[in-house]
């Protein structure tokens, strides 16, 4: 198998995971943050800073890489490793959620989803083979089924036929798929926020025996406590000895309850969108820094904050770059954001090592304003 | 005196020198391509890269310190240098050029310039005294004298009212100076494109003993050779124990015959507002990254270059990243053509060394396409 999951320890505190990844590019240690490199970079980042901050995997979007550059032309560079310049681990999406999301006139059939492109409108198609072999040229690590993510909230015979689909889809994938030893195929779980759908769901794509699974549709608009709802019912129905992924979930708090529900690894692009746009996480809370009351600050973002950026640039400076629109404000606060998160999971790892996650979790939200 | 030239070398074949400044934060070899950061930020680029191509000082621009954030915050976070955490030389330009180029419905008085500020059209004021003390609040290694920079064309007798003007504003920063032994205020020679006046300029100047001198109202518009011939009447006028500074220029061949010239200091934004724009430098001249030829070349921007970018990326991942306005492609090209120039500063340097610039010279444009 081409990504295995080794589990490390349970957390008696909370039965919280904490395990390594095996991939052909280089293990990753769990819970894990993936930042997100929609277009083959993750927003004004480098490499070397995503290695800095340990980041041991990135996810890619295979929607918007089929789009520009084209599939063709990363594996003619001779793959989005090397495309990239990023020799660790990488997961691409299967590009259901984005043409669910964001293109146009989409139009749903069993063979797959016909729709135009948000860019200039060119009628595309996207089914499980294609998706598949897609992701085949790009040639990342961890892989996924294309699946339908449907909209919340949707009633239960929708959501219902449309679980059924992504398992036939799920199944197409694993058949179109053409590189196993090298590239590992998750199947996504949905069922929307319907109990015995999420469940029969996780029944269907375990009986297909992906190396991994996904948790879809979840974090489309519902209230936190439904999320957790959600996953409370759906990992005990997922194999112990394989990874568990929680697709498009990166706010610090629900990343600390997502792993106390058994999730491992989690994307988002939230972290590196609210950086740009100049909000930033801290142990208290998020912070605005675009906000006037920081012009004369100057402290660090976060004074418990060991990144290069609280070791060397103030409020002040920071909030300054980003009123006046300058690349190096983002770069600054994107490295900070992601590095709280990723830092944040060595923690709840480290807690989870000690049996105490219980206890972070309380500190975490005692120390939030 | 805070800032001294130490001349190292006189070229044999083209009397072009080679020296060293040394300032309070830190000496720099000449000939020199200082990288412009005008918001406190050389756009796109961390101190850590800037050192790392060698950028032994930096410009930052007085004009728009002054508007955003203001030089109060930036002399309450410690000065220019400790707000945007770079510990090497710094210069500033004294706005005068801003003044005359940005800003709206501006008013020249001997006292100083009415304008509007170029962001909000708010009404400000600056004169020699201001322009001083706003530099002298920012910390700068190198400040400048507030000129006025002439249009082109401009006629003899506006153009010897204003360097007149500007030789008595001069005398004022002079005054004005609060800081002598931490900062270095040099003068500016102005005089548009007649001779006499530049001759006129530049001895007026020197009688006021200034530790270092500029050439400004260059790369106005005029054409190569009027500027290259403005450098030749203009700098054997100058003192031979200090500094030498063209400003606004950065074209790679303005530079070589700049220094040709007797010229040690330059900056300007074109290598870095063309990088963003995918306009990148080769040693075989420009090449525009964005163009669909290179779409599939997955050679580097130059295969003569030994950066960071052109030792781990692509043309296509660049052009790529370029297209679809990835802030790492400005990253990427900004530190490409920033390395380009400073690189090729260090060879002109090593080539006036051994007594061969001419030699160098001639290669330069040979394999020029
Ligand atoms: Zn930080
Ligand atoms: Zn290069």
């Amino acid at each position: 198998m081409a990504v295995t999951y080794e589990l490390v320890k349970t957390c008696k505190q909370t039965g919280a995971r904490a395990g390594i990844i095996h991939t052909p590019n280089g293990s990753f240690e769990t819970p894990m943050f993936m930042p997100v490199g929609t277009l083959a970079t993750v927003k004004a980042m480098s490499p070397e800073e995503l290695k800095e901050i340990g980041a041991g995997i990135i996810l890619s979007n295979t929607y918007h890489l089929f789009l520009r550059p084209g599939h063709d032309i990363v594996k003619e560079a001779g793959g989005l490793h090397k495309f990239m310049n990023w020799d660790q681990a990488i997961l691409t999406d299967s590009g259901g959620f984005q043409v669910f999301s964001l293109s146009n006139l989409r139009k749903i059939k069993e063979e797959g989803v016909e729709f135009r492109s948000h860019l200039n409108g060119e009628k595309l198609f996207l089914s499980p083979e294609k998706a598949t072999e897609i992701q085949n040229a790009l040639g990342a690590d961890i892989i996924m089924a294309f699946d339908e993510c449907p909209p919340y909230p949707a009633d239960y015979e929708y959501v219902k036929d449309s679980l059924e689909r992504t398992t036939r889809w799920a199944k197409r994938c694993l058949d179109a798929h053409r590189n196993t030893d090298k590239q590992a195929l998750f199947g996504i779980v949905q069922g929307g926020m319907y109990k015995d759908l999420r469940i029969e769901s996780a029944k269907q794509l375990v009986d297909l025996d992906f190396p991994g699974y996904a948790i879809g549709g979840l974090s489309v608009g519902e209230e936190a406590d439904i999320m957790y709802e959600v996953l409370e019912y759906t990992t005990p129905e997922l194999p112990k000895d394989k990874a568990r992924y929680l697709m498009g979930v990166g706010a610090p708090e629900n990343l600390v309850e997502g792993v106390i529900r058994g999730i491992d690894m989690f994307d988002c692009v939230l972290p590196t969108r609210i950086a740009r746009n100049g909000t930033v996480f801290t142990s208290k809370g998020k912070l605005v820094i675009r906000n006037a009351q920081y012009a004369r600050d100057f402290q660090p973002i976060d004074s418990d904050c060991a990144c290069y950026v609280c070791r060397n640039y103030t409020r002040a400076y920071i909030r300054h770059l980003i009123k006046c629109n300058e690349i190096f404000g983002m770069r600054l606060t994107t490295y900070h954001n992601l590095y709280y998160l990723i830092n944040m999971m060595k923690q709840v790892r480290q807690a989870i090592l000690e049996d105490r996650l219980g206890d972070f979790q309380k500190h975490f939200y005692a120390i939030r304003q």
